[in-house]
């Protein structure tokens, strides 16, 4: 593995991998590499909380030291293209670059001139891998397996770069997926079915909320109206199953893709999507540093289990 | 002691604790935590040199990994609410948080919710407790005692956030205390004597110099106007005790509320209170992150003296 | 060496023993500050990506801390001075400043009163020392001298730090220079031949390129048009001798000062620039902060060799 850019590129033994070395940093067995600094870029140009902290943190767990991009006070201002900006951190001596940006497929451009790992961060409408793979950690340590789990994907699946990747990467692991959400939001080139929220909330196994990206569309309509019609209300919580959880890649639009007490509720795992999510960069981080992917025997055994 | 958020909270006996904590890691006494990477996560709601990187530096020396949430590249500008940021944080590993907010009282909607320390880098118009303890701190540092020590909070009392709790706590303590300033910007509701800015200097041990907050409002008036009717000119500094310092929060307004060639003039103690802010804040975090308030027998009999 | 302000507040000596420092740093023969954190402040008042970065990793490759100051979130907004701004920094622990800022000559103001090192970073239309090393280290790690070797600095001229301090230290170590461009944007004080492009191409062992500063003027014009008439084309390209280089400050404008198939073609040293930035600002950073200049006994040996 040396980029890391969309969830297809993972063969299904991978995507194990990456998610038992994750377990595997959670437990804290892994050490860091430290010794004289590493360092990683993080290029982020669109604003990001959780995943550009996340990633921070991450980094510094593993001992890395971290070169913080931010475009509002660079050469990005004086018309610097990306490829000259990414070169300039390889130049300066980063090892990796973790990039977000607003143009789907921006490492198109890159990963023929850049010798260094990229990896993406969330391009545009595109992929944002390390969301999926957090989700998929997720319930993976919920249920023990993707198998049957029934997984139902709600919202603004159109303009969602989460959806996407999560549909495809679920199902390949066996997983039965679902979407929900409004008419207008349907995107008819994935090939699942749709329910209504109201059986949405009754079937499913784990019940994955997305964010209603106000920032990329102008959709008008009463919020409230939206929780009503779509969204997780405390009655629809009270008729899902007593097992299932619920998952929202946050930030949570409280009050309208949920009820704002449920945030915190017992099937919420929202605030441990986000712990997770720095085990699963630490996994990413860690592949991408280590080409030729010297995982340890445990993970090699465990991934042979379990993609059998 | 766990969150620190007002110096209401504080006993004497935890003031003086702090106090002699700061003392021990300014004379180099005191270890890091390090080991492990230990977050702190700082969230600057305002501008803000001097706090901003008197933390940043006060928590690298103690051994700790900063993380450093600007709000104008995070999903606060896509409406997310302080809680959810703070339980982020708190999610993505930070051990405390130091927050500046411009909204007064912001922490009372964490305090229930975060389980993480937090510690109060200012409040709008409220508090700014680490201020207010590095003034307290230079005091002491300075006359060995508050006993009767004079000390006049001159300026912009009505806006400013560290007269409030200074004039109680120093009052507490056992200091005098006298206010002075314009008479639009006095505050009633805070009990102690108004003195003439000629009077105050003469009786001062300690003339605590305000800034004047143009941010905050937008009384006009010429400047030099205000350094002649209210501020410390040349010729008021040489009508001070001979043993009498000057304190002011900076940044300094150099020809307002002092004639600029007095800011590093003998009796300021500006600077020095930018350093001891340093030891001031090592010494809170310090305690925030240790709950039981573990201190070490030498503060602890120090402290059961000067409270006595 | 306590302040590292211009070129020519440096010995020849100075020059070639940071020269000598740098290639040992890059070599990995000297050692990192460490033990208890010494912090260096990053003071940044102009966007720049590449020169911020490559301080704050030499700062981290030797072992420093890094403060960084981003001016859009601290009191400059409330209107301080650049000399209480600097105080400031010292006062929180700085041990060492790097200021980039856009009035020529900031640093006349802070050298009196400030007692910690302060490093030019770029000073408006003034130097910028660490670019000017960092060019005559590519140059010394091609040739192996400064004799005679053909230096042609093209392009805006006038309005260039870069150029001026070059002109003159290399022409100081021995080099020859010229200088090509436009006639609206030479430099009259100056006292270099000026050549046509298409002579300089021949006769240049260096052609250094200066970046187009539309930040800087208005100057108009078709931008391929000065590709044409000013920039090097593909065809010149194919004329310069066997052996010489191509440099640029960066970012470059692709296919204004230089045809962009050749900013990464055989020629270009304008990566190599970027990547010998860091030990030369390294080799900076540590001078400044060794008052007295305990360089090691090979550099001093070396140094008298190449100065006699």
């Amino acid at each position: 593995m040396k980029h890391i850019l969309t969830m297809n590129d993972f063969t299904n033994e991978e995507i194990y991998s990456l998610l038992i070395q994750a377990k595997r940093m959670k437990d804290g067995k892994v050490q860091s590499f430290q010794a004289k600094p590493t360092f990683v870029a993080n290029l982020f140009f669109e604003p990001s909380t959780r995943t550009k902290m996340s990633f921070e943190v991450a980094e510094k767990r593993l001992g890395l030291d971290v070169l913080d991009f931010s475009p509002e006070s660079s050469s990005v201002q004086k018309g610097e293209s990306l490829y000259d900006t990414v070169r300039t951190a390889e130049s300066l001596g980063a090892s990796a670059v973790v990039i977000r940006h607003p143009r789907e497929g921006f490492y198109h451009e890159l990963v023929t001139g850049v010798s260094i790992p990229i990896i993406n961060g969330g391009d545009g409408k595109g992929e944002h891998p390390s969301q999926c793979l957090l989700d998929l950690y997720t319930i993976y340590e919920e249920f023990g397996t993707f198998k049957d789990v029934h997984v139902v994907i709600a919202g603004d699946v159109k303009h969602s770069r989460v959806a996407r990747s999560n549909a495809y990467a679920l199902s390949r692991l066996g997983a039965k997926v679902s979407l929900s959400g409004p008419k207008e939001w349907k995107d008819n080139t994935l090939d699942f079915p749709y329910l209504e929220i109201d059986e949405a909330v009754q079937q499913a196994d784990v019940l994955m909320l997305l964010r209603i990206q106000n920032e990329r569309h102008n959709q008008k309509g009463s919020q409230s109206q939206y929780l009503q019609q779509y969204g997780l209300t405390l009655d629809r919580e009270q008729k899902m199953k007593s097992h299932s959880i619920i998952l929202h890649p946050a930030p949570v639009n409280r009050g309208v893709e949920i009820e704002s007490e449920l945030v915190e509720g017992e099937r919420s795992r929202i605030f441990t999507q986000m712990e997770n999510g720095v085990y699963v960069r630490m996994a990413m981080i860690r592949a991408a540093l280590q080409e030729g992917g010297k995982t340890d025997e445990y993970t090699n055994q465990k991934c042979t289990q379990l993609t059998q």
